[in-house]
Order: C-alpha cells, then structure tokens, then sequence
C-alpha cells in the first residue's frame, strides 16, 4: 500500500461492532494540517459532526479517529459528551490538543455510543498506527461494505512527489445520501487553504454528488481532506503550473470511491451511468437524472436486465423539468440509440445484452438545450431488501 | 355485487395478455353522464389520455372502454390513431356517437397497441354487458394487482336511494405514481357537474393523492367520475342536504380504493399510515410525509418489523423542511411514543409486537406548527423486486 509522507494509520476492534470486526480507526499525522470539510446538508446531523464542525474551523487537524458500528446520530447532549470524551481521551494518550481532533462515527442511529470501549482502546490505537496500515483503517469504517474503499496516486510536483490517498465507506444505498459515506482524503502535497477548499468541493460536486439525490444526506456523511506539506513542494495556489493536474486527481480519486460506493451498493449487480443531456441548464439535467436513479421500477428493470425504456421516459416526464417534450426525446443505450422522438426502436439482442452488462450508460436527450449533467446508480435487487430488513439484527 | 341503475358492466379477454386473462373492460351507461376526469401530472401522457382530454370536455360520456396488458403510451401519432381506431369501432358495434366514448389503458409503455385484437372482441364485448358484472371489469383492468378493487354503497336521499360504485386498478408501487392507477367511480345520484367536479377533486386529494409522492405521476392515470342520475332524486348541489353525507362517502370510497392499492402493493406485507403533525404548513406535512415513505431505508425496515426510529429521523431530517428541529422531534408508534424530543426510549416489546402488525400508524410531531398531513404507505420486501424485474417477461 503507498504511504503518504508523515502519515500513520490503525484500524483495531474495540467491542462496538458484535462481529468482534475491526471498528476504530485511526489517522494520525506527524504534524498538523491544513483542512477542509464538507458535511451533510441534513437537518438531522449527529454529534460527531456538531463537534468537529467546530474543531476543523481552527484548522489545526492532526488526527483522525473514526469508530463504527454506531452513528452517535440523534443522542442528544449526551452524545456529545461521548465525542469529547474520546477526544479527551485522545489528548491523555497523545499529549496532542483537543483542536488536533476530528471525530467520525458511522452505525446505527439513535443509540448512545459505548464510550468506555473506545476509550480503553484508545492506547493501543495509537500505539499501533504505522505508515503501511491504511487498508486497517478502511476496514474499520466499514458497515455494510463488501470490500474496503482506496485510491490513491503519486504526483511529480518539480523534482518532488507528492501522494494523494483517498479512503472511503458507503454502500450504494438506493437514496445514497440516506446512509452514511464518509471519505478522507490524505495527501503530503504542501498547498494552500483556500486553493485545497476549492478542489475539494468542486471534486466532490462530479463525484459523491452526482451519487446523490436532491441534496438528501444522511445524519453522518462527511468529506474530510487534509494536508500535512511534507512533500517538499513548493506551495500549490490556483495559479501553480500543477494545479489543474492535482485537481484532476483529486477529482479522479473521489470519482472511483463514489463508483466503488455505487457498485458495492447493498446488494447491486451492475452500475449504470445516466447521462441527460440537452436540458436549458444543469440543474435540470440533474434533476431529470437523479429522478430515473431514483425510480425503483427503473432499478428493478436494471436488475432483470430489461431495457425497458417505457420506465425511463415516464421518469423524465415526472422530473418537474416542465419543457420535456415527449416527442422529442431520445435514449441511447451504450452508445447505441433504442428511443427516437418518443418512440422506441425495436429492441434487438443489442440492447438485451448491453443491459447484461456489469457496467451500462444510459443517454437522455431531451434536445431543448445545451446543458447536460449525470448520475452514477446501482439496481435494486434482493440482498438489498435483506441487508436492510435486517440490518439492526 | 351491488346495482347501479342504468350501468351495466362487462369485461373479456382479446389477447392483449399472454397470459389470456381478462384484458377488456366495459362501462355502459343506458344515458349519457356528467362525468369529471383527473388525470396524470407527468409530462409524458398517453395516448388515450390524449384523446380523452378532449371527449370529456363534451360531457357526453356513456362508456368507457379500457384495455390492460399495453399502455399505449410512448406511442406517437400511431398511439392516437389507434385509441380513435377503438372509438370508431364502438361507434359502429352501438350507435352512440364518438363522444359518448371515454377509453384508458395500462399496462406495458412503449409498444404499439395490438387495436385489431380490441375491435375484432367489441361487439363481444358490448353483448356481455350486463348490470351485475362490475367484477368482470374490475377483472380486466387488473395488471400487476393482486386482487380486484371495488368499493360501493348505498345513500338514502329523501325518498329515494342513490348508489356509489369505485372501481381501481393499480398496486402500491414504491413511488406510486410511477405505475398507472386507475379509478371509476359510478353514480346514479342526480347531482349537479361543478359539485360532482368539487367533490371528485377534494376526495382525491385526502386519498389517491395521499398514496402519491411529490405530484409525481404514470403517464396512464386516470380517476373518472360519471353520473347518469336514474336514482330520481332531486338534483344535489353544494348546499343540498345530503350533499356532505354523499362527499363523504365518496371520500371514503376513494380512500378505502386507495388503501387497498396500498396494501396490494406489488409485494407488500403491510401498510403504514405516516402522519405528520406540528408543522406550519400542510404542504410541509406532506413533504415529510412524502420522504418517509419513500425512503427505502424506512420501506425495507417495514418489511423487517423493526421499529428503526434513526430511519424516520433521518429522512425527517433531509426532507426540505428547513425548520425542523432535531431536539424537538415526538414520534410515536400505534400511539406509543417511542422518540421523545428527538431521543428514542427503549425499544419495549410493544414496539417489535407493534411492528409485526398488517396496519401500522406511525405520528411524527414535529412541534412547531398546527398543521398535519399524512401519507399511507407499504414495505419493501422481495416481491416487490421479483414483480418489477420481471414484468415485461
């Protein structure tokens, strides 16, 4: 696994996860970083969030501690006892300060957070972060993950090489946003706030967004991108030779976890790509997207395999998008066109075998404008019912 | 099965179903009705849906001829053609005039209708009608649905008795409106067209529309009203004396439909009804309403009988409703309170017992306002995902 200069990383168990599964992870770096974060946009956020939301506006982050198995969402003021609690516990076993702390956690809702378990293992924790131990990590944040989440890349930057690592969990659920992803982003590129800040909320915006539905965010989600500047670099601005090269990476890296995300979507079988295009504008194309990602008897088609474009156009139709014309409409299935004007061609063992596919790209025109926009989905079969009938159990 | 006076119902098959069920539908009327239609808010209408809107503006209705097994939508000019094909085909089989025809399809989007195999079995058709088969025609206007849906019943007015008869196909789909619905409702009652348009529309809006999400509709649905008014009574209008008695029960006729298109419901074990109170406005009520019920995190834990009360929080949450304090949230469980200001009690016996039930009703106050709303919604469970990935096969 590629480290990233400075880093250390530790995943262990610490009894909150009844699977005995690792379930505290640990990011620490050797000196403090520069930060940004981008947090759910629900009403409803949990603790963790209340209290690291104030943390990160001292921008003196150095480690990381993230614990599964519960969300320590809708806890009340005793929740947020128990974050500070293991942030003071942090602070006892690292002699750090309380602002080099942010806290994440992801799991069930509406319990209070076994603190004591988290604090006894604090320690050892610590102790045993290394350089090469970020897939530990990865699997500590996992809930309903089939496998962990990491990309990472290497940039030259001059006659230096700066690291971007990205870590991540989340289960394509069927309104993304209704269960809890979170992603870090680690990096030793020395690059200044607000140039980090723009990257990274633009990064997000083709990636962990167009994996979302209408702003809709569950109590828990969290980016977090932090750098420590220890590659030796000379400081990265929007103006820097390299700037649009890291961006491009930073924008690659959280597109493949958000694809990772779709695809290990509780219980998916392929992803599809719906691109819409042709609107007045893009938060039309968006829109028009996320309504046939979310139209379950879409998903289901896409689990039978069934180019069934009749559920497509009757999700465009319902988008709220007011100009679709629905004899204008066109559908290409990767790349190949099934619906022209409305109308559907005949649907030839092309489209009976490209909806087979593990990967499948769904064009909409609504030929009205020039904007267009896109949504990455999963389909909706069988294991998800079980996962989520069952998942407290 | 219960008379309407002056209606006499049949229903056949012409092979629009591989299956050789019942796919033929006819609603005759010995007089022409006043008659109030509603239809889809989608942009994208079928054919018959366009052809209708025009007929009815008429006011000349006095049979209504519907098809299962093929939507006729997505079907262009062709589409068109082949509803005033139909038309002119019970023209020719009764006499009556093209106006006197009110025709609805459901069933799959996107493929030409096969109109020879509906015009060689009108005449068929229109010989079996008889006054005591409603359940033939609720029969043939069946797709996915489990069982056939028909409510009725009798009002005394003055001296005479007037006869409320609703007919509906459709089964509660996930987003329902993304399925055709399809209603009738039959009356002899003599009453006047702008209160039979009245009471259509508001008893729509506490049923049919309380199983909808966010105005989303099919391309297909229809709610008819006809009235042929041979009950001899004196003509209702909005301050009549009965004429609260005989809202009221078309209310309950739609709403009684409705939950059983709800309970139906490709799949479904059980139906929830969600209400939403202490909100500032019914439109707010609803919007939270909406969002529970569509979360599939709440929908599959429905399924799996757990009282996951973090669901409901967090969908309460990413609803829009921007006012919505996390610490202020009741929510009770068959009138139990389980979430007390947003922190949930222990989850008693009473709660899992609770849950088990076939009808669930789950308040969610939200304290900040006087008005309320609801929703009835189902579970999401694995027929759900086998109906809907197999449909078109």
């Amino acid at each position: 696994m590629i480290n990233v200069k400075g880093f250390k990383f530790s995943g262990i168990s610490c009894g909150l996860k009844k699977s005995k599964k690792k379930d505290l992870g640990l990011i620490i770096s050797s000196n403090e970083c520069i930060s940004h974060a981008v947090f759910t946009k629900n009403k409803v956020i949990a603790a963790p969030l209340i209290v690291s939301k104030e943390i990160i506006k001292k921008n003196q982050i150095q480690g990381i501690i993230v614990n599964s198995g519960n969300a320590n969402a809708c806890t009340g003021n005793e929740g947020i006892k128990n974050v500070k609690s293991v942030i003071n516990q942090a602070v006892k076993v690292t002699g750090l300060s309380k602002n080099n702390f942010f806290i994440s956690s992801t799991g069930l809702i509406g319990e209070q957070l076994d603190v004591k378990k988290i604090n006894t293992k604090l320690s050892k924790l610590f102790k045993g972060a290394k350089p090469n131990k970020s897939v530990d990590f990865a699997e500590a944040i996992r809930t309903t993950d089939k496998y962990i989440k990491i990309e990472s890349t290497e940039i030259k930057i001059g006659n230096k090489t700066g690291t971007l690592l990205g870590i991540a969990k989340g289960a394509g659920m069927i309104h993304p946003n209704m269960a809890t992803m979170l992603c870090y982003l680690i990096t030793d590129i020395k690059i200044n706030k607000s140039t980090f800040k723009k990257f990274i909320d633009d990064a997000i915006k083709n990636s962990f967004n167009s994996i979302s539905v209408d702003g809709d965010t569950s109590t828990n989600d969290t980016v977090l991108g932090v750098s420590n500047g220890l590659a030796g670099n000379q400081e990265i601005n929007q103006k820097s030779k390299n700037a649009k090269k890291i961006y491009k990476e930073i924008e690659k890296i959280f597109y493949n976890l958000a694809k990772k995300i779709v695809a290990d979507g509780e219980g998916s079988t392929k992803i599809c790509k719906i691109i819409v295009k042709g609107t007045k504008t893009e938060k039309d194309s968006k829109k028009i997207a996320n309504r046939i990602s979310t139209s379950l008897l879409f998903k289901t088609a896409l689990f039978g395999s069934d180019p069934n474009w009749g559920r497509i156009i009757a999700a465009v139709g319902s988008s709220g998008v007011n100009y679709v014309d629905q004899t204008k409409i066109d559908i290409y299935i990767n790349k190949k066109i099934l619906v022209k004007n409305g109308l559907g061609k005949k649907i030839s063992s092309f489209f009976n075998k490209a909806m087979k596919k593990k990967e499948i790209e769904i064009i909409v025109d609504i030929k009205a404008g020039k904007a267009s926009s896109f949504v990455l989905t999963n389909d909706l079969g069988h294991e998800y019912v079980d996962i989520n009938s069952l998942y407290r159990t």
